[in-house]
């Protein structure tokens, strides 16, 4: 039995708590400024209220207030905050928490630190956290396909935990694993990582088909656009595999978990899909981003973010035509153009 | 304008009639004996009852019984029948048509010659075609994602024609593509058509999670089994790329469109779909096969060759482990044993 800290408790955060619990140990679920409606309603009910289910009885909810307090003495740090939050925390638990002790992230992104270079949100968080001594942290990441919601009802879900130590992936491994909630491990952080940003972006792209076909007055079923979706869907592939090898990861990632099975996943109906759907219905962005206000849209963060990368990227071999689609949503969502899906140029 | 026979009335021979017409051509759609009915409806209404959308101007319908007179004087040649009819249409074909007709094949499949060696079924076309001179026939194969009902609604779509005989590819290439059907082609015909016949297989077992959600009384939704769903998915990609590349195959072909792309719209709502969720719901193999009765169940064909092949390929460098899903399809399906996904056995 360890105890845990989870940091953030928003549906990811809290998700991971049903594992961590079932697993054995004793978790604090502390919000962040953002979370405090949820957390009192945790408080008063035992129930997220975007989750819908239970908290299992070893998951104490707590506010921001007390986040001081309750780090104390914690053996596991898992940071479950939004990507814009990863500053905050990394601000906010520096000298709170040992240096060493084994963090996790939830949180996905990338962060462009220019000159085409894009790096995982956890190295940032490690700068910010621990800057002069960012070599002896243990941080992991977490990749593959998991809808929160399901993770918390227990659905037999797989996932990477990766980490440039090896010890710190197993370590997580070790103590997180139930019988439905499998962990494999990566040292592969760049990979699993940039595809675990990048599926959003891409699972947009392949929702445009639903409102495409909508637009034209279909109906959902077995006959709607699906090769359309199912072309936008091998050519992301494609494009994660440019993208991580650029990136100095190994593109085997892509035909695994963190590639496919967690773009797979997120086109299975949360935000990233219901933005790609009102673009493919003719939408502009500005529109749709009115229509979808309160969401963070992280698919939309993610192609600004890679999107304008692309030109720099062209010094570590990446050609503009290797990345037509990832060129066009950029042109769609940054620069407001009609969305016209150039399949012509796919698979060059 | 080429005269184009296609030989099989069937969906998908049917169906890639449309964007072969849309590019100028003639076409002679050319039923087997067991496409009498569907050559007689088209004759009669213009429409194949399956596809339920009228014939392009340039398609005419003709029975089997009049295949030799119509296969006089064409320049190409479509094969359109189901896997079991491969051995069929190629003795009726032999000595009917110049041996260097150039032809592309929608059948996909594999043969197993015994001793791990599964090879794609035009090689087989071409043993009996051209028993003393297959090196002369100019054959390619199609693979990606393409549901016929779309292609024949002209939703965009993406596929690729794979020939050893690039200028062949090409030549089809060049022939067929319209606006709506994009073409790429491959030099890779075991990656491409491994992909082709596996994906059935793999797809059958993605749907499985529908069948379990339900079974626990789950309705469908954005939260049911779609992490479930997608570590499977996740998991027949690392498959896949361990087969195409034990058959003598380029992996690289699993994330686009062969691979990824045909497995994700093949998990659409199709045969395979159904049968995978019914034995998601708890029925034995030959309790759902009695409920598909009258359809072909490509998926459980090529569960059987595969599966019993998996012993074979260990002097191919390929150990069971490396394919616990498709060693577990094999059981359910040929072994008669109860569905019990192996997570705990994937992504080692």
């Amino acid at each position: 039995m360890s105890r845990v800290a989870v940091v953030g408790a928003g549906m990811m955060g809290t998700a991971l708590c049903y594992p961590i619990a079932d697993a054995g140990h004793e978790i604090r679920l502390i919000g962040t400024h953002l979370d405090g409606e949820w957390v009192h309603a945790m408080a008063a009910t035992g129930i997220h209220p975007r989750l819908g289910v239970s908290l299992p009885a070893a998951v104490r909810p707590f506010a921001v207030e007390q986040l001081e307090e309750q780090l104390r003495g914690i053996d596991l740090l898992v940071i479950g905050v939004s990507s814009a939050g990863i500053s905050w925390a990394a601000k906010t638990l520096s000298g709170k928490v040992p240096t060493s002790i084994p963090t996790i992230f939830v949180t996905k992104g990338l962060e462009d630190k220019g000159k085409g270079e894009l790096r995982p949100l956890l190295e940032l968080y490690a700068e910010t956290f621990a800057p002069n001594n960012s070599a002896e942290t243990r941080l992991a990441g977490i990749g593959g396909p998991c809808i929160a919601g399901e993770l918390a009802r227990r659905v037999p879900t797989a996932v990477v935990f990766t980490s440039t130590n090896t010890e710190t992936a197993r370590l997580f491994q070790e103590a997180f694993r139930t019988p439905y909630y499998h962990i494999q491990t990566s040292d592969d952080v760049i990979g699993v990582e940039v595809c675990a940003a990048l599926k959003n972006a891409y699972a947009m792209a392949v929702g445009m088909g639903a409102g495409v076909h909508e637009a034209k007055g279909g109906i959902p079923g077995p006959v709607a656009q699906h090769n359309f979706e199912s072309a936008i869907f091998a050519q992301a592939c494609r494009e994660m595999v440019v993208l991580v090898r650029a990136l100095g990861g190994n593109p085997d990632c892509v035909a695994g978990l963190p590639g496919a099975g967690d773009m797979l996943v997120t086109t299975s109906g949360g935000r990233s899909s219901r933005l790609g759907r009102l673009l493919g219905l003719g939408h502009s962005f500005a529109d749709a981003r009115e229509q979808l206000k309160g969401h963070t849209l992280e698919s939309a963060e993610i192609v600004e973010v890679v999107g304008r990368a692309i030109p720099d990227l062209e010094h570590r071999g990446v050609h503009r035509e290797q990345l037509p689609l990832m060129a066009h949503l950029y042109e769609v969502i940054v620069q407001g153009r009609t969305l016209s899906m150039p399949l012509e140029n796919f698979f060059r």
